[in-house]
């Protein structure tokens, strides 16, 4: 496998929560130069403001051309508007603005191979739309940007507890009608994916959680685990990927069950994402899968609340670093792997039609 | 204050479960004697052989009549056939007509004066179907029989952590639709009313969850906020509730805000559930607020999948009995503060209506 440093692109996100604040106090450890080479993308006067601010003593290299960027430091390139100012605590239009032309810029030398992973700090999504973006977030943005026409599945993670979401971002009135057998079998095949290619599981088992009360108590509450969701594990337990359940959320949640599992999917946003914050905020990673980018972001939000204090912990974007590294490396091996396999030695032996040729070559 | 022990009435529950080593286990301390007197409404036979089963040290006398019923021991009253049928880890019919008759037995000698709280061990709700009992649960059940008219509010606890649900045992499906105005308030109410009765907090202040993810976020995400919640949540302002909110399940629960406030309100099952199991399940216990009875139970279930193996917790069923306990005395000591209550001596001075007479006797 090839020896260099995996290059992390950063983007600051908005400029008046707590994103340079955790994305310097994650580089305060200079141990993290010797895994990864980050790039921000951003503000230098901006990220200088914020270290006065709240006294980090991480330092960090102006460069002004990929030419520059170095091993070894905290490379910051600057994205923005010469003048910027800093409102902590205030969602602003300026606000908004830098953080997308720091998105764009990513983007575009992502497409061009400057970095290897991204990282996303916090943006406020509702300052951020403008005439290029007019999403509900990261996500669909960079789906559209550089997804390829693959289409991405949110998951949550910490360690080997992950979630990922059948629908998202849509009133609690119509999750029903949105649920469909072929929804949550497109999703569990991107989560079924991600958890071999991505995260180097096998054959990974994953949890199905009910859409109803107690799993529909078999039909008194609700009839979807019984004519969308079992279908639909059925035919993607036919596939071959190893699902279980539907299990009631509550239960599985609080017996500790979910820790026999490499995935969970939840069919809502918060059956997945409160029970996932309870357990894992602090720690908790954002990682879009199913596209051929890996981007992650740490689980919470601009902070607004604490901003400027010096108190918000940078564990979240760290263990985001953690994920994409682990992430883009599982990658490589996958296709070292995958790039020269042995011939098949071993067939089914109730499968005939295949016969073991030692004479001949595959191609 | 009188000073005698507090008689808990426990019902045996399902006999194929872990109720009677949860009870027998929760009792094997014998300080719990001088807390508290406890009645099991269930059979000495079943007792006995969970007993030998799990080699629980326990001792405890059967009583035949009330009469029998004394302090420092653990009283076993036998309400069922005397050849009981005990299959571990199954739903049967034998095992639901027994759970059924000591729950009858039960809430007849509550109406009696035998007992003054009720904590119940975990019933199969299925297997104990049958003419007199039509109910989704525990808690609906006791509501008819002895809760002379008022409605019941199911309460989920542990510490300082309370949560409530608005709507209970339905289809996410018809959420949004049995969501209104006058509900909310109406179980808002009664947990304002527990919290101040029920856990002696002067003021309590009340935590809302949104319906839609992210709040709605404006409008973009459902409208049930606008519409229905915060009109609620306005008027019981008016009212003189401290109600807060409403805020995202996810957010709430990640960022541990739910540690500043007495009770959270939540809308639906899993919503209030998933979270409040990952965070607490061990210990949690279901208090049935609302009812002139006090009602609780552990928040486990029958848990068939590890009946008979001696590994139960047996600390969420202990927990059920402190909070009956600590219930029954708190309503004591309200209703011992309001006996004779002192003549009011201070008026708003806004307030010119109503004039401080010092030589008028208030009636």
């Amino acid at each position: 496998m090839e020896e260099r440093k995996i290059r992390v692109g950063i983007t600051h996100g908005d400029i008046n929560g707590v994103g340079y604040e955790v994305i310097l106090k994650a580089f305060s450890d200079p141990t993290m130069l010797e895994l990864c080479t980050p790039i921000i993308y951003g503000s230098p006067k901006v990220a200088a403001y914020h270290r006065k601010a709240m006294d980090i003593q991480t330092t960090f290299s102006i460069v002004n051309s990929r030419a520059d960027i170095q091993d070894g430091r905290v490379n910051i390139l600057n994205c923005t508007e010469d003048e910027l100012k800093v409102e902590l605590t205030k969602p602003t239009a300026e606000a908004g603005k830098a953080a997308l032309s720091a998105l764009e810029k990513a983007l575009q030398d992502y497409r061009e191979g400057v970095f290897d992973v991204l990282v996303t700090a916090p943006i406020n999504k509702h300052t951020i739309q403008s005439d290029t973006f007019h999403f509900p977030g990261h996500t669909e943005y960079i789906e559209e940007r550089v997804g390829k026409g693959e289409k991405a599945l949110m998951i949550l993670l910490k360690d080997d507890f992950r979630v990922a979401l059948v629908t998202g971002h849509i009133p609690v009135s119509e999750i029903s009608r949105t649920l469909t057998k072929e929804l949550i079998m497109e999703k569990m095949a991107i989560f079924h994916r991600s958890l071999k290619q991505d995260f180097g599981i096998d054959s990974p088992r994953i949890a199905v959680l009910s859409l109803n009360p107690h799993a529909g108590d078999e039909g008194l509450i609700g009839t979807e685990e019984q004519i969308v969701i079992i279908p639909a594990m059925q035919e993607m337990m036919a596939k071959g990927v190893l699902c279980f359940g539907p299990y009631p959320a509550d239960g599985f949640m609080g017996s500790g069950n979910y820790a026999h599992f490499d995935g969970i999917l939840a069919m809502y946003h918060d059956q997945g994402l409160a029970p996932f914050k309870a357990l894992a905020m602090d720690e908790g990673v954002n990682f879009t899968a199913g596209l051929p980018i890996v981007r992650t972001s740490p689980a919470h939000g601009t902070a607004y609340d604490i901003a400027g204090q010096g108190i918000a912990s940078e564990d979240s974007f760290r263990q985001a670093i953690y994920v994409a590294l682990d992430v883009f490396r599982n990658r490589q091996i996958e296709r070292e792997i995958n790039a020269r396999p042995l011939r098949k030695q071993y067939y089914e032996k109730r499968d005939d039609s295949d016969k073991l040729k030692l004479d001949t070559v595959e191609e």
